[in-house]
């Protein structure tokens, strides 16, 4: 067979390293694909000037699309055979990537867990991203549920990893040669420095998005993500929703984009601390977004900057002035898209 | 309150200067989605080569693209509250902004009129958008009519400014160290130079474009512009129109790649004399466009360009082969979207 | 009369030299819109240090991106009348194309010749593509069928060219100073290089990817390419169809993304053999491929890197597992919209 169908739940081993295929090189094309996709405003990675009065060499690519390029790569092994992504955790943004770095991505299996009904099992996964230097750009564990190929095939024993319940501060690390003390807030867009947001803040980020079938799929494809799921109506038509399901991640960049207009100096983010994906988003929808500030800490060996992490809930269709969430036994209204918990940074005063 | 609400007709101030936020580099990435977005095919903006045999560095950005990522810049403070975009005056396109230059825009409150109503009042700025030398690229005036936050709220004394009927083409600066006399017109896709058009020649530019909600979302992310009733449409279904407006911006760039057939060699735009979206436009609708040759003059100090006043109408879902136009009352017909007057360069023989 | 409304049949003359308005500077925005647009996954393509290993200075663009933009330079001259683009041959890709290249494109007449209905007729060209030093990157000819402007018009003598049945395997040239024997074929994403295909092998390329006129429109707007049928629903909806008809070009390219996943290794097109649109496409139809492998060959001076040539069929809401063909009459369902026949160059063990 030259086709790959993926690979299913008994084909994956604990400790097994997989080496994802279609290096690719991020531009300033994709820079712009990005902007026109999300409308994101966030100056650091808008504007050249802006990144090199802070000490950049010139404007990072956005965090999420380093992560969805890194993220897309690995799908032909990992999820290719997925029914659901179940969540994330343990990410690391450990260095800035510039247009003109090509990236490669490996991924190993750190736990396996059939399902009892045996149809399926839960993959975890570490997947790190590379630039040509072979440094870790970026460093994520996502949990996946797969599909057996034969309900009969024998599977490792189950192993579920320890997961950190959240990124430590004192693991985040500013990037190298960066000064944000001068942070220009007039071109930023907002005066609300680190030191200005307070623990258990919530912010309605009050913009709503719709989304189209022609821009999840441009986007999807940019990542060169081959979910089947997001690009083929003639099949999808026919199958659970009756309709294209719309990337995950693809929501992860709305919503952080529409987040700007409350956290416009949370410039970068740092690390992930734990997401889900709790319900389907689709063609036609809009999706708004607000924010908790779960918890904000000082950033190691630096006063400029300060980091603040934050939960950024995502909706469909409900605007967020009542910010919407999961009731008490943790069940979340069908609205409720997303629940992401990351670490953000901002600079102090 | 993090969120930005925008400024509401109260909060402006005569002199009042304004410092937009989200400096913008520009590269060839920009470019290419505008071309895709618009199919605009004059060959000085389309290749580096065409454009280094008249002098230029490079290829310059498209003027709109230039035009529309300034006018973005200034919308979250100037027109996130407006009812109406009511008009272009006295745009001067400057200096030719180059992939890699980042932009800052900066607004100056030159009028202010509340209406009778108190509900509303119109707000008159001049927008300057700068280059990393501080340079001057582009400046224009518009006037927006925006809401009150409070009906009751004082406002300033009314003061309308005096704007120019239309640019003066004294006032015309060709591009620096370019020369067009050896202007390749089988390259430029036209035979006819600037001697070739007369004053009141009407000219059907012919072909139509359809507008899909996918394409001017796009569009309208790219120049970071965040009116939100270009966006969503879980608010926008309840409004006014039931859907989502398009930006007037995509309809003149869309009008002015449609007037590559009848004007390949009007090269660039030199200034924009006065503009008025008089319909609005919608998904589905089908673009077309007609020019009518306004005035002809020489450019100071140039025997090789010359400057076309023209007159871009655009329509929707109608040809333009008996171009349609307001009546003797000035009132547009309800299928004319747009009366754009600028000046463009054109190559002399 | 300042409008073009293009050649028609009588217009042309056997030949006859069109040189093609509007070169172009290809870019990395190009490539990252070509991406977004097909999700093409070949690693040459998509990574510069891929690239670099196996001796290019970088990532060339895309073969197919290429093509479309010199066929776009041609439509105004060419096509812009035409009823049906009845075929292709002896297509040769001669240099690769780098990202910073401006491209032109010149056409000459090879072949004329009416229709008996004396309202159209078929005409031949032969289109190059060149590069700044003059260098032809890309040879093809095509025949369309262009109306007649006037039935009752004198037409030249009809002159049918004779076009090799496909091009010579000593006629391809693989890309100077390049060396695959290093191809690493676990960052290429599949095991099999040439020496595994065999003649008459079929590959079934399974994923399915529905395509919305956003897309579509983008796609041929980028590539400048002006056919009137792809974008004016407001005509095409009284038209033969009553909806946009898709740029057949569209079509080969998501076809050939498809291909990747069982020819990931058939790394870049070296030939187009024959080709022809025999079904329109339309939006909201999901589009599948299969692959025959009809020849392979050794390339000349080479033992580092093989020619393959390959047959890609592609359907519309039909998947590939039966590959659907013609009947032994040589008529296509009307499902099958492509048949294409190319020569692709793939390492060597």
């Amino acid at each position: 067979m030259k086709t790959s169908s993926g690979n299913f739940f008994e084909d994956f081993k604990l400790g097994q390293k997989l080496v994802h295929a279609t290096p690719r090189t991020l531009t300033e094309g994709d820079t712009a694909l990005h902007t026109a996709l999300y409308g994101s405003r966030f100056a650091v990675q808008s504007a050249d000037s802006f990144a090199r009065a802070l000490g950049y060499p010139r404007s990072p690519l956005d965090d999420l699309l380093v992560f969805h390029t890194v993220f897309g790569k690995s799908v032909p092994d990992i999820s290719l055979n997925a029914v659901a992504n179940l969540g994330y955790a343990e990410g690391h943004f450990v260095k800035p990537v510039y247009p003109g770095v090509s990236l490669t991505a490996v991924s190993e299996v750190i736990g396996l867990k059939e399902n009892s009904n045996k149809q399926t099992g839960v993959v975890y996964v570490r997947t790190q991203g590379f630039d040509e230097q072979d440094d870790t750009v970026l460093s994520y564990v996502r949990w996946v549920m797969v599909r057996k190929r034969d309900v009969d095939a024998p599977v490792s024993e189950a192993h579920v990893p320890k997961l950190a319940a959240a990124v430590s501060a004192q693991q985040l690390v500013a990037p190298w040669n960066t000064q944000f003390s001068e942070f220009e807030t007039s071109l930023s867009g907002s005066p609300h420095l680190w030191d200005d947001y307070q623990v258990g803040e919530k912010i309605d980020h009050v913009d709503g998005m719709t989304v189209e079938e022609a821009e999840h799929m441009l986007a999807t494809r940019l990542y060169q993500n081959t979910a089947r799921v997001h690009f083929n109506q003639f099949t999808e038509g026919k199958g659970r929703f009756g309709k294209r399901l719309i990337y995950g991640g693809h929501v992860i960049s709305l919503a952080r984009a529409l987040s700007f207009n409350g956290l416009a100096n949370a410039f970068s983010i740092a690390a992930i601390n734990a997401g889900r994906h709790v319900n389907p988003l689709f063609s036609g929808d809009t999706v708004f977004a607000w924010s908790e500030v779960l918890d904000k800490q000082p950033v190691r060996d630096r006063k400029d900057v300060g980091a603040l992490r934050l939960r950024l809930v995502a909706t469909k269709n409900l605007p967020c002035g009542e910010f919407p969430d999961r009731n008490a036994e943790g069940q979340y209204p069908e609205n409720v898209i997303l629940d992401f918990d990351y670490w953000a940074f901002a600079p102090r005063r």
